[in-house]
């Protein structure tokens, strides 16, 4: 079950835990990787998660058996082409990407015949970035939600499931455009508004501004945790999931609104209402041990 | 330094942690509470944290040198009203609410003469409520902050200012008004959004509802906890702190749409930079300790 050359393309928090997780549990005899800079192969290679760092990804993705895309989604168009001309016929193509119908239209046309294209994507991190970040429990206990094409190989989608559960995901598979549905309400509009009230804090005038990091521990804070996320990552997300993230973006304007109404108007009714309506999900999510 | 009757009216997850604190510094020879309901004076006296656990505030509050409010702020002007007349001369009455203007304007008119009325506000909390969900380390290395009127006693003020100071809390005094107004960005306006978009899952259809919960992990979860806080408690703030609110409520909403336009038009360096500029605050938040 196990493969013989792991190849990590982007060494952030994602690709190093996957090194970190693929070394604990044996799952892979050589585990490279690629990235662009060199203090960042320094830093992997110190961290003796990988046996090779290099600069080229078609480098690292040359006899592998296994090669993860792991780097931001506005990346794989680019990333695909230039490893294409080394990829093995039988060897596994997958990524790591936040959204699923970009990656198959990005990446899709360039994987040549008898590679295995199979987009995955695991619902975990953490608002740090880079190799010195990653650990290998990251995926323990949580979701990796794969999309194999319809016509994919049953045996190279069960090789890569394996590897997703050995690593500690529960794996799912999920129609491309569903999982962007379902991803845009569930990471990218929070992900949005996260951003959007650290940055209206941001515009405050200074005074005001030294307090908000003040008295942070009223809520604010965790907002600042999810708005800490990696730049490059997340402008790639909106941009590759515009359709659902706006169509879910329309429906919380239009439900602020009524509550914006509702304090206008002093309607405590509404908001108690929807105040307790809300704390049934919490209760859902600590019963799915999601929390 | 300390009191010999502590009375806290409310015995909530704010209530409960002060009793535990209080008595773990040995702030009170005496530690009573009030509260409406049977079951909740059940669970306080099976607890330990208090003394005796009363129906009637003004039979907690009889002989009370400090008298706390903690119960949701849309009961200050009837539970004031009703424990007026047993305030002794020289008691302290304070609060712990999360506005301060409407605890002036409802509290205010009923203080008896010679009673020292300094309101105050720990920026502390979980999203859980009830007398069994405080703890004596809630306040531990938060901030408390005291809005004392123009006139009050300075003994009295550095009397309770000891008191939080000794429950592990830095104190800081402030005007109402700009209590009001960070409060506004630092609590009122992340407790809104996430209540708001807890509730847009909540109105999906029941497949991706059910989804939803499946992959919370992705950033909607730490919304979620938010959104659970208690119901009665937020629509009394949103209702009582109404003006700071919409104002940050309406800068929020022009920088969403900015963003929303960004996406729909595919401008990654607007996002780009926002995402950048977002994570400053983190940093600030995190070298203030109150991450």
């Amino acid at each position: 079950m196990t493969f013989r050359r792991l190849a990590l393309i982007g060494i952030g928090l994602i690709g190093s835990s996957l090194a970190r997780a693929a070394r604990a549990q044996g799952l892979a005899e050589e585990i490279v990787c690629s990235t662009r800079r060199e203090a960042t192969r320094d830093t992997a290679r110190s961290l003796g998660i990988v046996d090779h760092a290099y600069e080229n990804p078609a480098e690292a993705a040359a006899g592998a058996d296994l090669v993860l895309l792991c780097t931001p989604v506005g990346t794989y168009a680019d990333l695909s082409a230039a490893i294409a001309p080394v990829l093995a016929p039988g060897a596994i193509l997958s990524d790591v990407g936040s959204v699923k119908q970009a990656v198959v239209r990005d990446v899709g046309p360039n994987v040549p015949d008898g590679v295995h294209f199979i987009p995955g994507h695991p619902i975990a991190g953490t608002e740090h970035s880079g190799p010195e970040s990653g650990f290998a429990e990251l995926f323990q206990g949580r979701w990796c939600i794969l999309t194999p094409p319809p016509a994919a190989d049953p045996a190279a989608v069960a090789r890569l499931r394996a590897f997703w559960e050995k690593v500690g995901s529960q794996v799912v598979e999920m129609d491309p455009a569903h999982h962007d549905k379902v991803l845009a309400i569930t990471s990218h509009l929070p992900h949005l508004i996260a951003y959007t009230i650290v940055g209206t804090a941001t515009d405050l005038e200074e005074t005001l501004r030294s307090e908000v990091i003040k008295y942070s521990a009223g809520g604010f804070r965790d907002f600042t945790r999810i708005a800490a996320s990696d730049p490059v990552m997340w402008r790639d997300i909106f941009l590759d999931n515009r359709e659902a993230v706006l169509e879910m973006l329309g429906r919380f304007s239009e439900d602020l609104a009524y509550l914006q109404r509702a304090i206008r108007w002093g309607e405590g009714d509404k908001l108690h209402e929807l105040f307790t309506r809300t704390r049934a999900i919490r209760r859902g999510i600590i019963e799915a041990k999601q929390a």
